[in-house]
């Protein structure tokens, strides 16, 4: 049931909004005219106009609902890492830095009640705005431990987490406190943008992590055409390599 | 700690292996030996003779340890998929068919303790290897009811289902079934390999499920060396292609 | 050397255009200003201001000279189908449609002195553009036989064309009549956009045709950055799918 | 007409052969026989017993036909990179190195009566290979200079050359040659495997060549099913990034 003040999605041909409805208040797209006071008390699922409502999925609420400080983690790569990275099976989860806190939500709700995500930022303005994202839909709790630092100026207990997400510009800088900070075989995901972070990184993991995949995901969708089906004209061409390791046991 | 009877996966070169360790055996790759009585009692995460030893992720087991008996959901669109229904946020999840049961596993795996699956296979063979790949692997629990049958030979309430994924050669044979036993807004995957099927499937979706994505994923490995850095040589081109809907409401 | 009234490229950070010298102008870009004055007299491959500017090549001309009446051929599609139907090869090389001439003019510069090609534009609006563009940047000569008509108004003798190239809406429409007026064995590239035209063309090639390729080209750019290399944000997801082809001898 | 001793492509399922048919003589494929006596004297495109014959295209000799010593330029790079190079206008063109001399075939066939490749090889084993394949398949003739030899060890007046293809491991090392006895403004064509490669090159460019693309092209083919079409399962991930560039003039 839609009730105001609910978030909902809101899909008009190729666009897409979040928004919270209110009595009395509309969304007008190209002078066509969603009225909320015509949704609100209804079931989800409303085709009117040609405007779609339903209540917002995740991928929905970080695409479109997250403001943007930085370049985001794109669902894309974020899912398959999130369980590439068996998230659901991990107690204590490392993450640096946030961004806009696309990865963290992604990791709130994919990890178990009784895990903890130890999430940094160094950066002010990328870490207030990632804590206002996730408070303003609903994914803060007890759960999340958010440090606004460099992970290097943090501290934890050698072999405390269980897995890590890493996406820094210079992720070599901390491969050796990864090291120590994790579990022996724990699985860490890095993110970078660029070929030249991949061979540096490589270079730095030596004989500490070992890589088992080095990916690029590329999402094609087609146009949703019976008759004259076929993809769509563009497509994104990149957004992030995830590179795939994990702790080697140096302790025998 | 890898303990006697644990499963654990071994990786050298390109190969990769799931095996439960028993002492006084040994894997013989080239002329290679991992004798398991050098890991039993070591932390996971072990570089040995070239050998690397860790207990398996999730995508490891479905990937490399379950009996295929149809072709499987690949990992690349099984992991988009549960995070894309939000599996996390759903109590009642239904699934059609099971094929070897790859997306049950990452069903089971990331909902949350309080949802339950429902699951049908109607081949026999397909249905006792899906079961025993579950068994075997771990996954079997009281949240899975998996029914021997055709969905449409199955009986649920109406608005029962919070979201779906359907794998099946004819998914258009059920749509009537899906809009009334799904919540409306409910978010349903199709999973099929041809074009002609996708045609077929949204004609049959008209009116009923609102369709907000149709996706083929490509995954572009790289080979992990730093001074030669570049994709494999070669990549799966086609593994299936992913229609993203959400049941229309039409109560009003 | 750059001569008054020469075409150049002129390319200003990720633009390109394509002008004819004047004495006296100048291109303004962003503020930025490109006097000719300073390139008439010159030998091409000048560096000035930001500015690049060098005689346009065959792609240059096609993809920025030419005006567009309807979707155009893309270089990476046309490229690649010039040289599979090896037309500098083929003595008479049939045609259908012209669209804006991008393949006209690249099968001009491609096939021999001596070589004739055959092309059919049935609208008056794309084939007065589509010669236009031809004879604006040079490509008319006597080796074009233009035609304002549908093929199937056209008439030929048996068996006279050694290859065709095919962009029309509804190809199944000339099978019958390509399969007489091409010679036995000769290569027959069909473009067309969708999955559904192609299922329905390869119903209506059986028997007459014989089906060795069917392709989709991506092209992946990379940004031109030493220290930051990665591949450009966005790319073309679809252009075009290519049917290549061979006439089945029906003769013994 | 097929006659005894011509070359022909024989398809069969996903095989293709490229034969030189003599009389008495037959093809066997999983025991199914095609009697070249059946095809001698019979116009191309011969469907039989399931083997489809016909005279080779300029991509099936270079595909199918020519021995490999090296890794080959693959059709799909070699076709895009001959037009985009606009050989049919070079005078002169220059090759280093010829490898098994595909892209060398592709220049010859493309470029025009009274022009000329200058073509480098300085591997003796690649050299004699290379030969041997454009005389084995007819492409031998005057309009080719094939010198066995590094580059660097040729030389060449200022500005002879119109363009170029260059395919050699370091190219860094022929940079301040190349931008010497190639005409201001030609186009040229770096072809390299790795990323490593890419950065390495583009820093040795910098004020001598200016760079307008770097392309991967990646070539999705479709199985020939009208009922169940879909991309094949596999497909080539990688072979070569090119890099085209124009010569920088100094001279004013």
């Amino acid at each position: 049931m839609i009730l105001e003040n609910d978030l909902v999605t809101i899909r008009y041909s190729d666009r897409v909004y979040i928004k919270r409805v209110k009595k009395g208040e509309s969304l007008n797209v190209k002078s066509h005219i969603l009225k909320y006071d015509d949704i609100i008390g209804k079931e989800e699922g409303i085709l009117l106009n040609g405007f779609f409502v339903a209540k917002p999925t995740l991928e929905e609420i970080v695409k479109y609902g997250f403001k943007r400080e930085t370049q985001i983690v794109y669902p894309k790569d974020a899912f398959y890492t999130a369980i590439k990275l068996d998230i659901p099976s991990c107690k204590r989860i490392l993450e640096f830095g946030m961004g806009s806190a696309v990865m963290s939500a992604i990791i709130l709700k994919t990890m178990k009640e009784d895990a903890i995500l130890y999430t940094h930022e160094e950066n002010q303005k990328a870490y207030d705005n990632a804590i206002k994202n996730l408070k303003t839909f609903g994914f803060l709790d007890d759960r999340l431990k958010a440090t606004l630092a460099n992970y290097n100026d943090a501290k934890y207990d050698e072999g405390f987490f269980d897995c890590a997400f890493i996406d820094t510009k210079e992720p070599w800088e901390y491969i050796d406190k990864l090291h120590k900070e994790l579990k022996p075989g724990a699985n860490v995901c890095f993110l970078v943008p660029t070929y030249n972070q991949v061979s540096k990184l490589l270079e730095s993991l030596k004989d500490k992590f070992f890589v088992y995949e080095i990916s690029e995901i590329l999402l094609r969708k087609l146009k949703p055409n019976p008759d004259r089906l076929r993809p769509e004209d563009f497509m994104p061409a990149h957004t992030a390599i995830l590179i795939f390791t994990r702790n080697i046991n140096h302790s025998y």
